[in-house]
């Protein structure tokens, strides 16, 4: 988002009441945590609690019985907990590899597809990036609606239900900064980058499969997309205890391939 | 870039004034590759360029010999390979992590301790983030602040010479949403995480170093600081071929290990 | 194998001595495996069986139930489920690395130290070498030469109890060809290693923790072994299915740093 | 190999004067190695060296320089550094995986593909196992049956130039307690490895690509081998130094993923 833009959301935030004032936020106690819009009346086991139209992080709230939640900003990572599944969301891990070898960034132009449950989606525009994101599932795509109002980015994330390798006529030439790809049919939408990419844009596709990985990079290659590269990342979580310190022995499991590439 | 064009970018900027009218864009023709402000002369070993004070991505510049160079804008894994070194900078991936396992978005307000090159502290800015990071070495923290300017983000990272250690009296309560740190004496600003961050807040912590990964992860737990967890990252390139698919035989060595927590 | 059948065993070899004779077999029907000795009577849920003195692998045996089991050769993987356990056996893989990294063979005179349940001073014996090792913990010790009847190797490793630190002025210069450690005080016998290993003999330190392994590393430089490394090794299981490869979901986990170095 | 048979050997050794009893010996000065036979006159830079026929590890010896090289005996893992490459010999980790999750012992019988180097074959020779092993390159072979007498496995390594698939059907029936493929048509001798197999033998296929290992594991399931796995090995260097503990930056890179059946 670039500066003009953001100082106009501020007035029209301050004029209107419009979505960005009414940043959705955490009510918390203890192991209970519930993602809620202001305005919102909860229904929770402690009681109803009312949550204000002017609620902020910090405050605290009580139910009608006058039991105590804190009222937080929801914070990336919230996404992966909080948004309705409809399948594996992209892990935080993931999700930051995918911004951090694009540098997504305010003001990037994002076409995403595979939305599923929409946490990289939202994470994105959460960093100021415009998306548009394809879902096939006409279903699917109704409950990431649903969570990008959740995560405060109705207005810089925008669901459209469809295959995104349907719409690639419709989409305008070097219209975008970054594609990010989910999809089983992720290559097709590769040949395509150098004419939907600006120039020095980046393409990101994540995938289980090695087959589908190399597709993808064949593909890359036959674009002349430059820079291609596959990652596999390996995490373990490490232990500390008395007796000294080591790798876990439950280690963090493959997730997918990310695949990069430049349009250059 | 070479030190006498940066120092100039500077010149150009303080009499200009407003940077962020004016992001610096890439000048790119073939392995050659220019980060430039917007009004900046530039020479060239294919002779000396003229940047438009409304230079826009997408178009083409000539030099005096009427060599032509495409302009792009500026993307986050370019700040690692643009910015002034003054020490190894995080790489693409390991910003990666930093902003996917602590959620970085825009509005965040951020605490960052060993700026080094800056390449973090840039990439929370261009994110949206208002950052302020301390960088002991004075020198260094005059490079930091150059890179600042470089990557567009002046006015959202605050580079403050000094061990924020020292300054930990003058920060406000909960003030911050995020802390990272890369520092050598990271343990004793973990130890301050639950009166600097909001609720909710998160720590990262960067470190190559097992003891002091150690050191950190106990102070958290002293702290009470909570879901404190270390992963060690490992990475691998895949390598595809005639002969088929397989992970590369020379591997993404170690950096560091991440050490996330909570302030709940 | 229940503790009745392994007494029995123990009873039969004393009567009839020559155990190399006699090698034990593993009598196998579908999940159920009992390793015995020839000569021994065994009972099962499916009837008694009478074990042949010339019992060889690749016959057929029937209860007095007429319920057939199959005799097969013991394998050393065979050992790690076969033998009583007195804590976590040392797995094939770490058995296999210590055998390839020392080049275990026919005719090495090898220092064991930390016998544990045995699985790899049985290993080793099986690879034909003379085994002497140590256990501090006397029960345990019981345990391990049981096991050694069992694995068929009560000839080729001699099972001490003792901490085998207390030893070392017993044992004979430059007598082994490599030793194998895991304990708690392996640096305190890679310190004597110099003097025990034959020129070009190889010293094996597994342990779990990174603060023994570093202590075990500076140890064997103080005493100016050569080539000395670590290494951890990560494993994972791949999954080959319809849709597609990859790694498994759930790699293995971490069991030791493996420290080798060279008497030179 | 059991006490018996081992003083069997001696007595034959010491009537016919054949290989065992001369086994080969380094001499070592320095970063000077050689791997030499006994009763070999050798030429060096530091003079020409005699090599008595009763030559024993331990010794010294002088060439007719005066100059002495000190006499060991040949490890493992020597054969990596001294057998003439007749392409990558497989490195002593993998040599011991193979050892480990097959088993290899004394008195094994076991059929090895894809000969090369000779270094896996001669190890297992090394730890008591008979090994028939099929090299089709003529040339290599030549140089393999050489490696076998520098190892001193001419008598337990039999290598046979051809393709094992075509001998398949002059092999003998559950002849083999383990079969070990380093091919690229291992999976045409997988298929027939319930009938080469002893009941409980284990088949252990070395691949560095994912499809050949792919094309295996189906193999393998198809001919209802049991326990089928694929294991991918990762080793990293860990680094201890003034600054602490941690994985190098430069790791052991990816040499193939290695997959283990038994028939049962």
């Amino acid at each position: 988002m670039s500066e003009p833009e953001r100082e106009h959301d501020a007035d029209t935030e301050s004029e209107a009441g419009d979505t960005t004032d009414r940043n959705p936020v955490l009510l918390v106690r203890g192991d209970r945590e519930f993602l809620v819009q202001p305005g919102e009346e909860m229904g929770t086991d402690l009681g109803v609690l009312e949550v204000p139209d002017d609620v902020e992080p910090g405050q605290t709230l009580e139910t009608h019985l006058e039991e105590e939640f804190h009222v937080r900003r929801l914070r990336g990572p919230d996404l992966f907990h909080h948004f309705e599944r409809t399948g594996a969301p992209m892990v935080p891990r993931d999700v930051g590899l995918v911004i951090g070898e694009t540098g997504i960034s305010r003001g990037d132009h994002v076409l995403d597809a595979g939305t599923g449950t929409g946490v990289l989606a939202a994470s994105m525009g959460r960093a100021g990036a415009e998306v548009v994101t394809y879902e096939r599932d006409a279903d699917f795509a109704d409950v990431a609606r649903e969570n990008m109002e959740l995560g405060g980015v109705a207005d810089d994330v925008d669901v459209r239900t469809g295959d995104v390798v349907d719409e690639l006529e419709n989409l305008e030439s070097s219209s975008f900064d970054v594609l990010t790809l989910d999809t089983g049919d992720a290559a097709d939408v590769v040949a395509h980058a150098p004419d939907l990419l600006v120039d020095g844009g980046f393409v990101a596709v994540y995938s289980p499969f090695i087959e589908s990985t190399r597709e993808v990079v064949e593909t890359a290659h036959e674009a002349d997309l430059a820079n291609v590269r596959t990652r596999e990342t390996i995490q373990r979580e490490m232990q500390f205890d008395d007796r000294g310190s080591r790798p876990s022995t439950a280690p963090v499991g493959h997730t997918g391939y990310l695949t990069i590439a430049r349009n250059e």
